[in-house]
């Protein structure tokens, strides 16, 4: 489709916009424009509008760095939520992970990243400090770290884990096993290997 | 996804409006967002105004009535092509695939739509008018109808082919047959049929 010729520079550069999205390709970014033009003025600079004003009113919670249009986020300023339970994370999306599943009532730390020394990323490029200075000061009962499993996320716990050990705490990480649906033949040996190590006592009552 | 809970209405917003063009699920519009939120604010204002410009400004050509950006398209004004020859497509998708082939030289014709009794569409709410208009007026010499091979597309092609009748032009329809790389065995019978019947001279000179 490179060389598509387009009857109008309008229509070129609308689909160019589309097709810079991760994942669209230009004849995907094509089918989006011909639909948006199909919709009223009015619908259509909603549309356009609604991703300026969240780049340019965008904030990040001054207490969890999650995204928030307002200095303190939703999250951290509902007074029904457990304030003395704090659950680490990478980023804003693992946050509404989270937030999907309705288990959790407690408050988050956005990190902004784990630390990766190969792509230049040390405990100073994160939100490290800060969860240090909100456990210090405001009276957190309990940390639970949930990082991705890889190298990095283990690096980020450890060192977090080692910050937070002065003050008297507790640190959890989330449990991993297999998954529920998931059948152990398929299961990769190590995470099999920590389910029957964390096994955990058999209950009628799933809560 | 239904539950999700976003800390940010403005993010909601966002994803919301993502998530009404076709074939944009709800994670998908969020990735994108998040992909949105990572630009620049520079970048994402002239993303956002990309569809509003394109909706409030676009106008449709005077002559063929494909999408353009003034009041005569580029096809129709550039002295370069054959006008002479007006191709007879159903939408502006259409002469995109056309124009990407780099085969045909001559015009457009945009009918809006095929006659189709079902939706309501009759040829009165099509641009057939304007294309005897046009075959009367501009010295047209071939008119080559260019729909799909549906019913209604076939209804479509005998409707304008009659209306066309009075006028001393060749009228067209372009080639069906079994498609390059496909193999007989897995062809359709009408298409192999059609194929056989309208056979044509082989020759070592494929332009």
């Amino acid at each position: 489709m490179s060389t598509q010729q387009f009857s109008s520079s309008l229509l070129e550069n609308a689909v160019n916009e589309f097709a810079k999205l991760p994942g669209i390709g230009r004849k995907t970014a094509l089918r989006l424009v011909l639909h948006l033009l199909k919709q009223s003025e009015f619908d259509v600079e909603v549309f356009g509008n609604a991703f300026i004003q969240l780049r340019k009113e965008i904030q990040y919670c001054t207490v969890c760095h999650n995204i928030s249009d307002t200095g303190v986020c939703r999250i951290c300023s509902n007074p029904g939520r457990d304030h003395e339970t704090v659950c680490v994370v990478e980023n804003i999306k693992d946050v509404m992970s989270i937030e999907n599943t309705q288990q959790f009532r407690g408050l988050y730390h956005v990190l902004g990243g784990i630390i990766s020394p190969m792509d230049g990323i040390g405990p100073n490029d994160l939100e490290i400090e800060s969860l240090i200075q909100r456990v210090q000061d405001e009276g957190v009962k309990e940390v639970i770290l949930a990082l991705s499993t890889t190298m990095e996320g283990d690096t980020t716990n450890f060192f977090i884990f080692r910050k937070l050990a002065p003050f008297n705490i507790k640190t959890t990480t989330i449990a991993r096993g297999i998954a529920i649906g998931d059948e152990l033949e398929y299961a990769d040996e190590v995470t099999l290997g920590r389910s029957i190590l964390n096994r955990v006592e058999f209950t009628n009552s799933f809560k």
